[in-house]
This record gives C-alpha cells, sequence and structure tokens, in this order.
C-alpha cells in the first residue's frame, strides 16, 4: 500500500501547492513499486474475525463524521457524549513537545471538574495540531469551547485529541462547521464508526471488550485504538479510549488507568519513537446499575482491574499487530533479573534493537544479536549465567550455545508469525514483559518519501 | 552487494554442514536481488582517493595472512608488533556480555605490565570469539601465549581481538599455525594490509593519520579501524589501532585516549546496536627522538591531542560513512541544553530514530520527526524555546514552524549527500554533536537473512 490513502502520517512535509513534486513523487512511486511488492491493504497480524461486536455502553454515546481536516472522502473526527455523573481517566505522553490538545486534557483532569454534568471527547485524524505555537491553543479552546456550548456542559468536561500532520495549524473551523451533524448522528453503538474515524496509517480498526459482574450486576468495557507508527513506551504513538458503565470514584479509575498502563501500552514498541500526541483516556459512566467502586483493595475493584487489563493488553497487542511494516508478532519475556526495572531494560533493549528486528524479518534464529542486546542493555547482566530460548527451544546457556541446540529448531520458530524470546539472565526474580514486532522493507517504504 | 563476500557479519546462523539451506538461500538471494538494486561494492560516502598514505611508525610493523578462520581468498589476521619501551593505552566496549580477547586485554592493561620488553597486537576476522564459554579464554590463551612465545615477548604485552561470528569456538589453531608466516611477513609499511585483514561488513579500510611537531621534532599518528555495523556509543562496534612514535608515559596515554574517545568513536552511531568486541588501542612507541610527555597539560601533550582528536574523529566519522546500507552522512549538532548530558540524549534521541533516519533516506524535510525526537529524548526541553535547522536553513522556531522557512529550501539540503541538523534547546550551555547515517533498504538487506 506504501502511502496511499488513508495511511498517511504525521509528517510536515506535503504543501499543497506542490503540484510537480507530488508528480514526481508518483512516478518514484511507480519506479518503487516495481522493486518492493505491494503493501498488504490489512497487516496480517490482524485479529481474525475484523472488528469485535463491542457492547453497548450505557450514558456513551458516538458519531464520526468527514470534516476534510485533510483526508478526503473518510470520516475524520468522532464525537462521543457522557452522561452526567460518568468519571473520566487519563494518561498521556510524556514527551516535553507534547501537542497543545494533550496539554489540554492534562490541565482539565488535573483541575478536577465535578462529574455531575455530561461529558465529551472530540478527536480528529489528519493533524496533530502539535508544534504550532498560540495557534494550537487557539484552535483546542475554539474546538472544545464549541462542543461545550452545543451540548450545554461545562467547557473543563470536553476533551480532544488530534492526530496527523506535525506543524501546520489545525483548521478547526471545518471541524467546528460539522459539530451539528455530529450531535444529530450520536448514537449509543456507533463505536465502530468513531474506531475508523481516529485511523491513520492503521490498516484495521482496533476494538476490545470485557464483561464482568460486579456484585452479581454484569459490567461492560469497551475500547478502541488507533496507532501503527511512532509506537515506544512512555507512552506508544496511540489514541485510546475505553468506555465502562461500572460506577467508579474518579481517583481510584485514574490509579487503576495509571497502573495498567505500565504493564500494557507501556510496554509496546515499533519503533522506539515516542509521538507528541499520545492519550489513553477511561471514562465510567456508572450507568450499568452496579455498587459503585470506591476502594482499589474491594472484590469489585479487583474483578474490574482484571477485566481493564484484558481489554488494555488486547488493545496495546493489536497496536503491535498493525506496526508499520510488521509481519511478526514477537513476545520478549525477560526473567531472572536483578529487579523488574533491569528486565525492562533488557526486554526494551532486545525489542528495539535493528539488528535483532531485521534478523526476526528475515526468520533468522541469530540469538547472537540477543546476546549483543542483552550486553548493551545497562542491566546488571552475567554472560555464563544467561539462558535464551526461541520458544521452547532452549538456545543458549552457561555462556554459550547450548549442547542440545540444533538450528533447525531455532529455524522453525522463526518461520511462525506469533514469536517467543525468553530471556533468563539468572540473577534474581525481576521481570518484564514487553511486546514488539519485526521491522522490514515495508516499514521504510512507509516512512521514507522517495521524492529525491 | 546484498551479503556476498567479504561482507559477513557477526552472525551465529551458519552451520557449514547446511548445505540445503545454503542453496535454497542463494535461491531466494537471486529472488531478493530482483526486487531490490545491487548494493554498492564500496559505501557511496567512502572518502574519495582510496585508502591513505600512512607515514610509518618507527617502532612498528605490520603483516597479515590467511588463516582461512571463516573466509576463504583473503587476509583473516593481522600481527602487529611493537618495539621494546612501546606505551600502550586501550578503551572497550561496556557490553555486559562483552568476548573473551576483550576480558584479556582490559585485564593485562590493568595489570600494568612494564613497558620495557617488546609488545604485540593480534586481530582475527571471521569469528567473534563471544559467547563461547570457557572455549573462548583458552583461545585467547592459546593464541597471545603462542605469539609471546614466537617474538620472546611476556604473555601479558601480547593483546589480541577477534571479529565475527558470535557464538562459534574460534579455530585458534588456524591462526596460531600462520604464526611463521606471519613472523616473516613483518613489514614497517605493511600497516595497510592489516587495516584490509580486519575487516567484516566494511566496504573499505579505514585509515587515518597526521603529523605534528614536539619540540621541532616530527612525530607521527598512524590509525587503521574496522566497523560499519553494530555502530553505537560506548563503543561503536569497532577495532581501531593507532600507533605514535611519540613518547608518551603509559597514565597521560590512556587518560588522552579516554578523554578523546568520549567526543569522537562515543559519539557515533549507525543502529544503536553495541557490539561484544569493540576495542580501541594506542601504542606511542617512542621512536621518534622527540621529549616523552609525562604532563597532560604541557604543550606537547596539547599539541599531541589535537592531532589525535583529528585521527580519532577521522576514523570514526570513517566507520559512519560505512555504515550499513548508508547512503547519507549526517551532523547532528545539539546546543543550549541544559547540560552536556542533555545535549547527547537529544542528539542521540534524533540520530537513533528510525523514523528521522528514514525521513533522510527519503531526502524528507520532515523535521515534525526531530521535534518526536527530542520530546521523547528525557532531555529538559521547552517547546516553545526549540529552534531547528537544516544546514542554514532555519525550519522551527518559537513552537511552530518558521515564518521564512519554505519547504523547498529544507528538501534541496536534504538532497545533498552529507547533511547537518542543527538543534538549539535555548535552555542553557549543554552541546554534543555526533554522526550517524541514515536507514535504507540496503540495512534490511544485509541484516535479514532471507531464507524462509
Amino acid at each position: 500500500m506504501a502511502k496511499s490513502e488513508p495511511a498517511k502520517k504525521d509528517k510536515p512535509h506535503k504543501a499543497k501547492k506542490d503540484k510537480t513534486k507530488k508528480t514526481d513523487r508518483a512516478k518514484q512511486k511507480a519506479v518503487k513499486s516495481a522493486k518492493t511488492p505491494a503493501g498488504p491493504l490489512v497487516s496480517p497480524l490482524a485479529p481474525r474475525g475484523g472488528f469485535p461486536a463491542l457492547p453497548v455502553i450505557k450514558g456513551a454515546a458516538f458519531a464520526a463524521a468527514s470534516a476534510g481536516v485533510k483526508y478526503q472522502g473518510r470520516t475524520d473526527v468522532m464525537l462521543v457524549t457522557l452522561a452526567p455523573g460518568t468519571t473520566i481517566a487519563g494518561t498521556f505522553t510524556r514527551s516535553s513537545t507534547r501537542a497543545a490538545p494533550v496539554l489540554d486534557c492534562q490541565a482539565k483532569l488535573v483541575s478536577k471538574p465535578a462529574s455531575d454534568t455530561g461529558a465529551a471527547i472530540l478527536v480528529n485524524s489528519g493533524n496533530a495540531n502539535a508544534f504550532t505555537g498560540a495557534a494550537g491553543v487557539t484552535s483546542v479552546g475554539a474546538i472544545t469551547g464549541a462542543v461545550a456550548a452545543a451540548l450545554s456542559i461545562p467547557p473543563a468536561r470536553v476533551y480532544s485529541a488530534s492526530t496527523g500532520v506535525i506543524g501546520q495549524e489545525l483548521p478547526h473551523s471545518r471541524i467546528i462547521a460539522k459539530l451539528p451533524d455530529l450531535c444529530a448522528a450520536l448514537r449509543p453503538d456507533g463505536i465502530g464508526m468513531a474506531a475508523r474515524a481516529i485511523m491513520t496509517t492503521d490498516t484495521f480498526p482496533k476494538g476490545a471488550f470485557a464483561e464482568i459482574e460486579i456484585d452479581g450486576v454484569p459490567v461492560h468495557i469497551s475500547g478502541i485504538a488507533k496507532g501503527s507508527g511512532m509506537i515506544a513506551p512512555d507512552m506508544a504513538t496511540m489514541l485510546v479510549y475505553i468506555f465502562t458503565d461500572a460506577k467508579i470514584a474518579q481517583p481510584v479509575l485514574q490509579k487503576m488507568l495509571s497502573r495498567l498502563t505500565e504493564t500494557t501500552f507501556n510496554c509496546i514498541t515499533v519503533d522506539g519513537d515516542t509521538s507528541t500526541s499520545d492519550s489513553l483516556m477511561l471514562a465510567a459512566t456508572g450507568q450499568a446499575g452496579a455498587t459503585e467502586i470506591t476502594d482499589l483493595r474491594s472484590k469489585g475493584a479487583r474483578a474490574f482491574q482484571g477485566a481493564l487489563h484484558a481489554v488494555m493488553l488486547d488493545l496495546a497487542q493489536q497496536v503491535v499487530r498493525d506496526g508499520e511494516g510488521a509481519t511478526k508478532f514477537v513476545t520478549v519475556a525477560v526473567s531472572g533479573a536483578d529487579s523488574d526495572a533491569d528486565a525492562r531494560r533488557v526486554a526494551f533493549a532486545i525489542a528495539d534493537s535493528p539488528l535483532v528486528k531485521t534478523a526476526i524479518a528475515g526468520e533468522d534464529p541469530n540469538w547472537g544479536r540477543i546476546v549483543m542486546a542483552v550486553g548493551k542493555s545497562g542491566a546488571k547482566a552475567d554472560r555464563d549465567r544467561l539462558t535464551i530460548c526461541f520458544g521452547d527451544v532452549l538456545v543458549a546457556e552457561h555462556g554459550q550455545v547450548a549442547p542440545s541446540y540444533r538450528e533447525e529448531d531455532g529455524a522453525a520458530h522463526m518461520r511462525g508469525q506469533d514469536l517467543m524470546i525468553k530471556v533468563d539472565l539468572g540473577l534474581g526474580a525481576g521481570q518484564c514483559t514487553v511486546w514488539t514486532c519485526d521491522l522490514t522493507h515495508r516499514y521504510i517504504d512507509i516512512n521514507a518519501d522517495y521524492r529525491s
């Protein structure tokens, strides 16, 4: 697919006036496609069965519209409305160059607005409203103010996000002009449309859900995500919105979200790059009729957290499965480290290593590169206590290749689509599991712009 | 060139018995070459004029031989002998999985052997003797012991290094069998042969030199290096040997080398990966007849350090210019940071970012990705004080694109072969400059093994 729409990415280089260059580029793309095979329209790692049938969340309604922010012929804005009483939590990119909407969401969450009014989330794709100076702040104020006015709710309860080109002013009036249509189109079962409207380079919309009972009352969680490039921890480059009809006090909701983010969205990496716009929000409408969760240690809280973890992990892994150019889904499980932090260092040193990722692309059981990555990680490691497995195949131990290891066993594991790299450092109880994908020619096709 | 010899790399996967797979791989290589153009035999970034005419260093002699460690039809062992009185300093990879020869060199340097005897350095390519357990230690002892016996010098004055496949036992007897030939072939002007014998995936041998006067006496520095993949700071994946006829006390020599490594070999990156074998050694024979340097602050020391810095920077940049798949040489200069350490974080966040490196490959002036990399670096940064230039073109300032910036000016700079990315953080006096290359299809060709 190379860069055919809707696969446009956060990049500032496409001046609209630049017609000549576009023609040149089209020519070069033709040349390039003679060299590299056409990409899949949908990632080969996409979950089978397509977008799941997400349960309706009472108190949440969704709409999507085509505002023409950048893309033509597709939806690019989603609006979510949330009933009075909804509590909201969020985690965001730690980038020091984060975008105006991210700063606005963070400020609003910190101000702890009362949850007795309605709330809303508006997201556009096609333009990230990042590195846009004062104009960026103006756009956020204009959009969230207009949504607040249209829905008669306080601006402090309106959150927004933008994803797409960095460094171009957001044409916010195009979005505001669509608000009447969006408000008229709101539907409790519209979450699938919303998931599609926020896609950029994604090759499939991402959704996950869970259903549990709290004190005998059924409670639902439905979540959507976008993201496929600029994916790295803290946070992965993503927008994620999760909704539940459980009733959860805001401080508890925030603690659950922050804690579970560490082992889900902060444990994935596609290219080690971090976006300026990553946002993850969790809204609890409280309309299932279940007992309110006010204590993290309660039975209800534990049940809910288990279900929320499953939804977050599913969405996080779907982001990796849509990693730009990915053909292999790789789990890197590190154990026996001196600390969890050290295990994390080793896991990401492996998962981010271009040499490891290209070997995986080539189905090469190149365990020497795993040794290299462990060595460079900076974590405490003893070469002679290191154990490496590919899946169930013991590859290396005691500072050398395992006597039982046969190259063909390692190669057989690497030919699979879902791979497992296990590293035990033999030092302590620290552990960490992260998920990544391979590094292929397609990643370069997608991210290099052939206009020389 | 893809993986045609002599471009074999540190990887353990090629079992010799595996004839069937090799045939398969050959077929797939044919398929692949229909997709991607054949690579250059020599990097397009190689210095013009070829290998320089390095000055002879009195007291040093060089030989090369074909021991058949792995490669056929080329030299793969170099021997350097150093006259009595030579002082030697070294810096090595900080990898926790470093190879047996590295550990041996470090132990010997720490033991501070008297410099009144001769010394020697033996290096083989084709096998890294890394992650080889006790056998690795045995091989190092056998080789350095045999060299010591052949030259009648103490084993503590014999240093070795190995580069190539990780995880296979080094066939050290093949190397030892060549020692009589090597000793017979020693020549003061043989350094070019030595540079070729230590190459692995390198597409050109790397040499640099300087000539200065110390108290009116001419003094020479001649250095050679190998390295093109697994290149990252602390140290870049390299072997580097530098020789001078200056007379320098060992502690002073070591301090100079360690200090200058920080701003040269520890400021380059090809892929952010770090090898298990990186070694940099500096030997001073003292035979030029110049005054001995015993004080770092002396005039002679300052002059020598300036010349040594130039040789080290030249060699370090040559390693980047031979980066696997490189088509652009990129200088990343960061200033205005809160500290030098912060500047270094930002510089490497940019230089190691796959999104930045693929944009450069595509000649795309994608400054949004520079903003992203600054943001993810973890360094103190204020979006609104950030200034970005491509060469002399002001791209962004005050948190947004510069009013004067024209896309075609940025694009014109990116079409060059030597690029400059300047980032000023506007916060303090911290600065750091690093060098890298672009990330191209060829990097993936070289590092992915197509045997699916």
